[in-house]
């Protein structure tokens, strides 16, 4: 039996996540979880999964919830958050939350020596050194719960990471990845929302669009598997079937591949090192699928993806500030703000305005985000 | 360091050990070999490898060998098969050599708690209830060195056999692949031996084309895994660059990926569950390869591979003598004494004229298999 704590159990990783433990009831156990603003949502959680303590953002919804459920603690806000990481019981803290909310309660819960199964891209992408370092620290696992890094992650079970020669990330290529770079011009939120593979949030199908979601698995995975840049590759692969491999210096290359379905890698990260039957996931028909196709990366045409590169190798605060930059410029972009080749120009832009600050600490990651977020909003107006 | 005896140095898979043996010269060497009757090429690896023990077919050759080497021990015939297996210093035996006389010698090193590099079909897959128990009762472990085997024994390292839905081979289809039944009446010699992806010698490459040959290979993958035959599926993949796969119960699916190239397996079975640097092997450019086809496999268009489930299920000495009749009917078909539909032909028939033996031992096995090379040389008449 395995016990959970899930911050972000309303996001979409976060209701797989309870998905999984609703069908391995022998298997799991849920034992705290964080609802952002969701009431109602929370309220659900906590009928069906008992749960000892419940985050939410607003006192106010956390004083109703207390009032209603007598029997759960319930807390809020920035401290809510950190208690739902750090409780006790829990083998395994589901780090599934948006953006950079995130870090503090893991770095917590990594401190309380549990396994962090982690979905939120900014915890290592912006405070990668600080993380794996704790981590290696406190002797705890980071288990990925992107496809990719899972994919990777499964192909190094049993294996050694001095064999390593590489990792080969695959990438659909996103909505527009039948589009030269002079079509993408005037492409709509609506045109850029429609993802081939996929069906996530609009954030991050905005980022398989530009590219820079691959960018931002770059980085993870150069910091979940301590690899160079110079070791990690991209490879256009638009069925999405083959979700990453690992080619050894024997050049034998280990493959994971599925049907997309996020409760693979997500179910992976709770059960590892072992596995559990999945319910209700489709059994890979490659016979049915009849083709995979596979296609160089064009780093011209995917300007983004070469940014993240580029950030990555400088390091320090660069890639918080591309994350950052991100950020306000796909919401500009979803607010009709930014036209959709703005997004890269407003995040080279930022980078461009930053001088990176080596092994910086939380406020010194902080103030760089902010900071890129000022620049971004300055070519708005 | 490893030390090596090696059963069939001068094969096509004893000469690549050898290339991998002498690129490795701090992780391996080699103790021992036989070299069937190829005297030439026996003195040229006994001046090379400086070995302790040496066998050969015939008692002349042994002597002539003896009287120039007299540092090496020199021996002859089953006797001198056998003193290569067991050979005290080495931990690995690497049994290359082709047929059914390499089966006795791999149970004497299997008691001599050798681990066993098994490139040899006949021995798993006329005794494979023999040499599984034998492995199993002496604790060592039997390391596939056929590219599909090899590609389910990387998928499974660090994974666990309960959870294990199916092996998935991969056939490529052989030298006929883009033929209909209907268009194989006539097909030569010559052209049954133009293989499209692997250079190999004439009896497997034949057995490609029959489709006989991944037949043996699933009867071979029942005894490696200990699966039953319900359990392992063959996927036509014609470019044979995923040389196999292995679905979980979670529907991930692990697989091994490379150009083709049996070093690549070889040297695995050597340095497992480690691995070394492969010189001068092709790195895989999925991005140059461009596509990979995937296509159910027609068992009506492969019937060959009908009768080795046919066999497999039914067990006991009939995998024997589907083997044996499929080496008399090749052999016949490349003496131009068989058409290529009449191999399969010849193969049912041997399969009905007998009742399969449970649990035989070695004596009934090969009992059974001189019958069935009895049934399909009366045919020939």
């Amino acid at each position: 039996m395995k016990t959970i704590n899930l911050l972000g159990a309303t996001g979409s990783i976060g209701l797989q996540t309870l998905d999984i433990i609703r069908n391995h009831p022998a298997s799991f156990r849920l034992s705290s979880f964080s609802a952002g603003r969701q009431e109602k949502a929370a309220e659900a959680i906590i009928r069906e999964f008992k749960p000892k303590l419940v985050s939410v953002v607003e006192k106010e919804t956390a004083e109703r919830l207390q009032l209603s459920y007598p029997d759960v603690k319930v807390l809020y806000g920035k401290d809510g958050l950190e208690a739902v990481a750090v409780d006790g019981a829990a083998d395994t803290l589901v780090n599934a939350v948006i953006g950079s909310v995130g870090l503090e309660p893991t770095l917590k819960a990594i401190e309380a020596g549990k396994n962090i199964a982690i979905a939120n891209k900014e915890t290592l992408v912006t405070a990668g050194h600080i993380v794996t370092e704790a981590a290696q620290k406190a002797g705890v696992e980071l288990l990925p719960v992107d496809s990719e890094h899972s994919a990777i992650f499964q192909s190094l079970q049993g294996e050694k990471a001095k064999n390593i020669s590489r990792l080969i990330l695959t990438a659909s290529g996103g909505s527009f990845r039948d589009r030269k770079r002079e079509e993408l011009q005037d492409v709509t939120v609506e045109e850029t929302l429609n993802h081939p593979n996929w069906s996530m949030g609009a954030k991050i199908t905005v980022d398989s669009a530009t590219m820079m979601n691959k960018g931002l698995e770059v980085i993870e995975a150069h910091w979940l598997f301590n690899l160079p840049y110079e070791q990690i590759d991209v490879l256009l692969h638009r069925e999405s079937i083959i979700h990453s491999m690992v080619e050894f210096h024997d050049r034998s290359v280990m493959a994971q591949l599925g049907s997309p379905d996020m409760r693979v890698p997500i179910q992976y990260a709770l059960t590892w090192p072992d596995r559990l039957p999945l319910q209700g996931t489709k059994q890979l028909d490659l016979a049915e699928i009849g083709q995979l196709h596979f296609q160089k990366m064009d780093f011209g045409r995917y300007r983004m993806l070469h940014l993240a590169y580029e950030a990555g190798k400088t390091g320090g605060t660069m890639p918080a500030v591309m994350n950052a930059a991100n950020e306000e410029a796909v919401a500009a972009f979803l607010d009709r703000k930014l036209s959709f080749l703005q997004i890269e120009e407003a995040v080279e832009r930022a980078m461009e305005n930053h001088t990176s600050i080596a092994a910086p600490d939380l406020g010194a990651i902080l103030e760089a985000d902010l900071q890129a977020r000022a620049t971004v909003r300055s070519l708005l107006r």
